[in-house]
């Protein structure tokens, strides 16, 4: 484990931002588009999560064949879904199943074109009213400036 | 994103449970041994490194040959270091450089054969003199009972 000063950062943070730029048009070269990183899209996936937007967070910026694994299955469902479309069904499957109190999103920590959030959710499962705490983090993986994967990490 | 309620997570931590367990000594198959699971080890891990004995979680849960990879260069060191002595010379620099003020260590949270800690110090660096809260996350990979590789997500 090593930790470092903030200050020794500010160089990895400057090359981060210089390699996010390429060339999506090879017709068009000139025509220079930046595509966002790992970090940018975390900051954008992190505040839209915090404002309880988390669909607006796939739509905006998840790949149309982004995978989605949790850490295991859900009742009925396979650890594994695929497409945003799938994607977006076991979300709102999981806002209609909870009452939310409230709850927390730290991060993004990125790391090249992965990033991590930590989720902290107060929450009531309808089926069982018992009132309980959700922790965990989830692992997403960018390509292109889209998300591709997410994996879920927590357990009991 | 999805969630859970945590009725649901006794089943997956049954299943993970059976499966850690596997012949380690191919020429005494009868001799079962449980080899430790990445939630196992991440529990000992985030516990040591809660009492700051950090070098005892790398000495007693980390293979000879593991990989450790910052989100980004330290100064005078290269983002990859290889082999667990290298890992604990990284540690030790990061120990005698910095003031350790106090810390949380959230986690571990759990993935198949990989965790991840949440790390949050406060530190002064003695070449700054100027206190700051460091905050990151560690992704780690486990195979055959031991971390194999540790990967560090930050950012300023």
């Amino acid at each position: 484990m090593a930790f470092e000063g903030a200050h020794f950062r500010r160089r990895c943070t400057a090359q981060e931002t210089k390699t996010s730029t390429v060339h999506i048009n090879d017709r068009s070269p000139q025509q220079e588009e930046d595509i966002m990183t790992a970090m940018e899209i975390g900051k954008e996936v992190a505040a839209l999560c915090k404002q309880g937007k988390n669909q607006d967070a796939i739509d905006r910026f998840y790949a149309p064949n982004v995978v989605s694994i949790e850490a295991c299955a859900m009742p009925g469902m396979e650890r594994t879904q695929k497409g945003i479309q799938a994607i977006k069904d076991k979300n709102q499957w999981w806002v209609d199943n909870h009452e939310i109190h409230g709850g927390s999103v730290d991060g993004p920590y990125p790391h090249d074109d992965r990033f991590i959030l930590h989720f902290k959710y107060d929450v009531t499962p309808k089926q069982t009213g018992q009132r309980i705490t959700l922790d965990e983090t989830g692992l997403y993986t960018v390509q292109n400036g889209k998300v591709v994967k997410e994996e879920f990490f927590y357990s009991m």
